[in-house]
């Protein structure tokens, strides 16, 4: 497969939708683990192809921009492409498309490779093949803005670690971060308004058992910080903006 | 299109696994509800054509028997079919197979349609073209047994609905439900074992905010009726055999 571009096309099925019959934020970043999946696997650096080094992609940051989200039975195409790659982190774009080729949001991650015995990072630049698929195609959005700790200490909720949040690699599965995040909304800001933009940042590891308390601040009207941690200890931080 | 039987490829992808690699069972039965959304969508009985008559499909009984779990990266075939009608339900099969034709996994499914606005069942005999695609591919899996009221008044566990929980049609989803069940079990249960059938009756609709109480008893070894409610009301309940 040499194509750097990968094109998936996806249907928003009505079981997926969320109240307002409109496709969920963890669905739309299902979609973009999905894509990373496929296309790294087709180019002969996905899952199989690390696992076989016993290394694992790591998802370490993550921003979305949503102009509109699709509605049940909509078709979508997914498209993502490399963007860049250093040392320690490689960058990689998505598109959501109508069948036209409307664009009606985009992503931008940010992966490490870490060592599955150590769990210390490996460096990129020894990994075959992926410096061949880096695209200068441009992504219209910012990248991830700095996070800062936030000073409170008064959790607004809190959860344990479950069988069903867990990944293959037996940490809290990327996608449930964000559904635990949004979860701390109330539905009045769904029913009238949608989160546009959506940053986060994978801090450290959350196993099964773990007890995990979330916090929330208000930064500016409608932009809002939210945290998770374990007893004193930064698990996740996410920037949510909705208008 | 006229076929009875509706075959729907997928793929197993890394990210939908859980710690063991193997697709889950929320993902199993995810792929239920996305074949029977494109089976009755196909054949002019779907989502769409139900919301233009203001009804909706509700999932009332469900039970699956997995003989093996599929793994990641696992290409499979879901085959799903309607194997009845009568006035108030319908019911539905669905076969899991790999791309040999090997069955590994079957699911037998109860739906009733309500009408949107009162809420209550209307006469699927009145559905047009639904009695048409009924079809005597057996299935060899028995269907949902009687599952007693618990007598226990401790709970094991407890959540509050959220906004992913909700779908749709304002409900919690048919898959959380699952989740949140197989959810009530330690992760050495799933070390150890596997859930080789899974029944589950729908009770009672669950809204945004409901707090929830999960209750647990061993009916006999490995096999354990769960129930989830709301102060006395019951909501589900769910037969897990492990082995």
């Amino acid at each position: 497969m040499s194509q750097l571009i990968g094109t998936y096309p996806f249907t928003i099925d009505a079981y997926l939708t969320d109240f307002r019959g409109k496709a969920t934020l963890p669905q739309m970043s299902s979609f973009i683990l999905q894509v990373a999946t496929k296309h790294a696997e087709e180019r002969g650096f996905g899952y199989s192809a690390m696992t076989a080094q016993k290394k694992a992609w790591v998802l370490s940051r993550l921003v979305i921009e949503m102009f509109e989200y699709p509605q049940n039975d909509a078709l979508i195409q997914v498209r993502t492409w490399v963007t860049g790659i250093n040392k320690l982190f490689t960058e990689r774009c998505v598109s959501f498309e109508t069948p036209e080729g409307r664009r009606f949001g985009f992503a931008r991650t940010i992966w490490a490779a870490i060592d599955m015995e150590t769990r210390r990072p490996t460096h990129l630049t020894e990994l075959d093949g992926l410096a061949r698929y880096v695209c200068d195609e441009p992504v219209p959005i910012e990248g991830v803005r700095k996070i800062q700790p936030l000073k409170t200490t008064e959790p607004v909720g809190k959860f344990t670690v479950r069988y069903s949040d867990i990944d293959i690699n037996g940490h809290l599965n990327s996608m449930k971060y964000i559904e635990h995040f949004i979860d701390m909304f109330d539905m009045d800001l769904f029913r009238h308004k949608d989160i546009y933009r959506f940053e986060i940042g994978y801090t450290n590891e959350a196993h099964f058992g773990s007890a995990l308390r979330l916090y929330r601040q208000e930064e500016s009207e409608g932009i809002y910080v939210l945290e998770m941690r374990k007893e004193d200890t930064l698990i996740s931080s996410a920037r949510v903006y909705w208008k």
